[in-house]
């Protein structure tokens, strides 16, 4: 597949070889179950308390405040559905453009005496302020408010969020998983009560993942059994998954400025020329993560056109890609109020590392025939 | 490490050099989100596809009805939790040396107004028959009972078990992840409507595991918010490690009665040897797996001894690694009713594809040294 450009880094981004050369050792002669207490059990803890360190480091957290999961899905229902566990029912308000695997859980509190309520966004994608104050009115136990949008690439202001949802007496989680490496991101500095990280989005491997937890929170498990994780996540670690995910944190932190600087002026020169091309560009003129940019041309259906780019060489996200297995616009555009219409044509290009200048030239190009071709089918059509 | 070696296969296996290989492609230039609809995303489906096709056919199961996990631990707590959130209250019966991520998520719907019930064991390990019989008058939704127990390899004939347990209305369940490589083992033969598998006990990497599950069974997912795994189990899929689950299974079952014929003959010499030397082997005189040996030394703490033994260059369990974490003795050994002096000094052997039958023999010399010495200090002390 070296010929064809992989513009979907929010979806998964490919494993960082220098990650790869960390994690292979554990998937050869090093291996044991963290829980043994003879060497190959002891060499183990200690690779995973090494990435415990590297990944608290990069977040600025303490160690103890690292709960590894498989993943950002499982972290994410850790903190809704654990901490809900542990309290009695009352509000929970998360925003109407979470990641799914935020808004179900919180749904599915709604169905069990909890009282869920969704945080409208403005047309931008930005946190709502006249329902943000409807929210915190509520005075929900629980608020989760994402750092940067998976679709939009939309940046919240969750500093200010969080102190205002602390002050309410709520726990405040932010879902940080498209934040971190591509934003300056500090637990601690913006006073989070937890927060979310996943692995495989940072240039690490699949199935590694963390909840950032204020330590005075005790979370029901959701995999509960074993003394793993302070006895939050029962399970054999995942060693490799989780040195690579040290590793890997270490690294997006290093990177992170100068990767910044330049995928941005990717982005401002893609977005100019779609938006001469006539594409409508999502969230435009709020803060937005780097690499992100997402777009719709009136009349052309996303599906088709992602589909039409993919045969070019590119591959390109429609929505997001958690939730394609489910038809239907994309609830975050839906919540910033996009028409339908408008909406089913969302295609999403997310660049990262080894994205280069000549690749988004030639994507434009081969957008701009591919819409061309779509319309004029759609004039045979009618 | 290469001079120590290795006894503790029940906690985890080393990954098969084959399944690595298999593996590897997926942690260099393939990779991608399954739910993308890109060329990338439509390779990374198809591998997980063919996966669980191998999983599927290597335990009697329709791909349909495996759902991929991130270990056997959560495969355990989807099955309890999320059958029990899809159903009114009610009765659950889970034998009393289930794995902890079955005994621990039964004692939290036992907290949520369910009726908990732990079945009995026999003093060889076996399902009590009275015991049996009182768990199926209560009725209960749910019944676990595993396949072969982690630390004792005590076989359950879940066959007999399942039918009596389906034909009281019950779901039952059984956690096969010590089972399934080591026996004949087969979900429709054995009448199952559940089953948990776990791929680093049997040379897969750590990180996948599957419930296999009757369809007609709707639970609640553990971890929400995704389509992935038939809408049961949100989160971007660990392509590399169900690959290398896929493989793992099939080599499995292609190698499993050799060695097993191999393994038994080990153990039973090995067992000989301890009694000889005045050991007391637990579960003697049932079906046990062909690769475990649990016993223990009167007045010899296990602890003391798996040290000494990891010195000698030898990596032995104590109790089940996975509950090593907490101190005290092992809950199967409470169940068996053995008296605590002996439980403290439960050792674990368990055995692998890499056993020789000279480290066997060495094992036995070093074991007796250690035990004189422990023997000795313990009289010096006195």
């Amino acid at each position: 597949m070296a010929d064809l450009v992989y513009f979907d880094w929010n979806a998964s981004a490919p494993l960082d070889p220098t990650v790869r050369e960390a994690m292979l050792p554990w998937l050869g002669e090093r291996f044991g179950n963290a829980s043994s207490v003879h060497e190959y059990g002891r060499r183990t803890r200690a690779a995973i308390e090494t990435a415990r360190e590297r990944v608290a480091a990069a977040v600025g957290a303490l160690p103890g405040e690292v709960i590894f999961t498989s993943g950002g899905s499982e972290a994410n229902n850790l903190f809704v559905k654990g901490v809900a566990a542990s309290r009695k029912p009352g509000g929970i308000a998360v925003s109407a453009v979470e990641h799914p695997s935020v808004l179900e859980p919180a749904r599915q509190l709604g169905r069990q005496g909890w009282q869920s309520f969704e945080i409208g966004v403005t047309g931008a994608g930005m946190i709502d302020e006249a329902a943000w104050r409807e929210a915190l009115a509520r005075q929900p136990v629980i608020v989760s408010v994402m750092s940067a949008n998976n679709e939009t690439g939309v940046v919240q202001n969750v500093a200010a969020l969080a102190a205002e949802a602390r002050a309410a007496g709520a726990c405040f989680h932010s879902d940080a998983v498209q934040a971190f490496g591509r934003l300056p991101w500090d637990f601690h500095a913006l006073g989070l009560t937890a927060a979310t990280l996943s692995a495989h989005k940072i240039g690490g491997p699949p199935g590694a993942g963390a909840l950032l937890l204020d330590k005075r929170l005790e979370p029901v498990p959701l995999i509960a059994g074993g003394g793993q994780e302070r006895g939050l996540r029962a399970g054999t670690e995942n060693v490799a998954a989780l040195v690579g995910f040290g590793f890997a944190a270490e690294q997006a932190v290093a990177r992170r400025e100068a990767e910044a600087r330049r995928l941005a002026a990717l982005r401002d020169k893609c977005e100019a020329q779609l938006a001469a091309a006539g594409a409508t560009v999502f969230a435009h003129g709020v803060e937005r993560l780097p690499n992100t940019i997402y777009f719709a041309f009136a009349g052309i259906d996303g599906g088709a056109l992602v589909d039409r780019l993919d045969r070019a060489g590119f591959a390109c996200g429609s929505g997001s890609a958690c939730s394609s297995a489910r038809p239907g616009t994309s609830h975050v555009l839906r919540a910033m109020g996009v028409e339908a219409g408008l909406a089913r044509g969302a295609v999403r290009v997310s660049m990262g590392r080894e994205t280069r200048a000549g690749e988004i030239e030639t994507f434009v190009a081969a957008l701009a025939r591919s819409v061309l071709e779509l319309k004029n089918l759609a004039a045979v059509s009618v």
